[in-house]
């Protein structure tokens, strides 16, 4: 995330005014933690709240933190105004979601006009090891003013 | 879901018990309201703290709900003891999810001793109408006891 | 494929072109055996040279007439002179495609100005006996003239 | 693809004949020109009989290179005597695939003993200049002898 994929203050305000206007990442404990041009990063504890029979964080919370860094990065390289959809993503769950944190890196993969192409990783925090849980790929489309 | 599709109420225990032991399923409010053999149907209320920044359901919500449905019909078809993992899983978002209630339904496509294919259907309701937000097609593989 | 679902001649004569102007069609052997409004049927041998390993269709072939009957099922909904994108489509292989002949069938879930999702089911028949192989879900971009 | 990605000769063969047991390869005219340990590569010519309507490669080709250089990596990681079935793919396509040559890039991103989670990248050259069109994400489970 060097120089270059620096966002001015209006697009990372914009991007930071739309996560605080989703309930769900407060549900969620989910904090917006790097935004950058065509990267944005998400954590979330797993919270008691969160999770699947046995404990591990439940495959909801993974997704939910992955399809929103995607579709933030997403955001992050559109025009003042605009705002975006997912239309479909896919997740792999590679290894169960143990530990204490989440963190969910969401890239674009292909900018553009009509559509979006993306992808996020999440990885799983387990006192301080890190193990890489989901990836997931999807299509935004960008919603005009 | 005739009588062929009736599960033995030790089956039925068996899913409730999972399901009851799913933090995320309380806390999103979802509710299991239908389990026969082969299909299961989930609901929850869009509610407050499960939206995303324009009040509409979040996409969050209605995989947990459509990844679950279908997750819970896969195992509703596996030997006693058996438990059950999603490995992969594809939402098409078809509509914003307006309104009170979301309703998810899944079914088994293909049943299987190593993989199970899945899917899933999500509606909202809103005043009475329904509409079709999400359909999941996905993975799930089957864990011997 | 009623009534409501009749094309007229121009759009028949529409699809027909531009499947005949595929010359992947050609070299698999496809035939589009049925053209109505949200729904296309393909056709295709499996030939010697359209194999894999152990002789069944190759997944290329499969993949190959799913997408087409999906693409044309999109463009069967569209005005006048637009064309139609596959911008992604997952399958899943659910079955040995073993037999003389594969069968795509394309509809259209959602269509949409910006987007239609899309869906397969690809069939074999083996001395008359059908057998389910695979089934695709995608979405496609309207191109306008 | 250091040294330790250098497959036995024995695992190479069982790879190339394998390969050359597709008769799909070889209409398509796809020559394997990279084995290692977790990263296969394919290359195919896009034939005049290898088109969409406007002339570009058919989707068709780009799925059966990049699922087939997927394949071949989950085999390279494979103990003697395995095969491997791909369950699901998901193509993701980038940009028009134009040009002379495609080249299909596949890798393992997890690999395991009930199913191997993989990814390919295809590429397409035209007088030199590379495009990125197309990307898969897809589970290929191991069939033991």
């Amino acid at each position: 995330m060097g120089n270059d994929a620096t966002l001015s203050p209006a697009q990372e305000a914009r991007i930071r005014q739309s996560f605080g206007a989703q309930s769900m990442m407060a549900t969620l404990g989910a904090r917006l933690v790097g935004v950058a041009r065509g990267q944005v990063r998400i954590e979330a504890p797993i919270l008691p709240g969160s999770r699947q029979q046995h404990g591990f964080a439940h495959a909801g919370l993974t997704f939910a933190i992955g399809d929103s860094a995607a579709g933030y990065a997403a955001l992050s390289m559109m025009p003042e105004g605009h705002e975006v959809l997912t239309t479909e993503m896919k997740i792999h769950l590679l290894a169960p979601a143990k530990g204490d944190l989440l963190v969910a890196t969401g890239r674009v993969i292909r900018p553009g006009r009509r559509l979006v192409i993306v992808q996020a990783d999440v990885h799983a925090l387990e006192d301080g090891r890190e193990s890489h849980v989901a990836f997931l790929t999807g299509t935004m489309i960008p919603l005009a003013p």
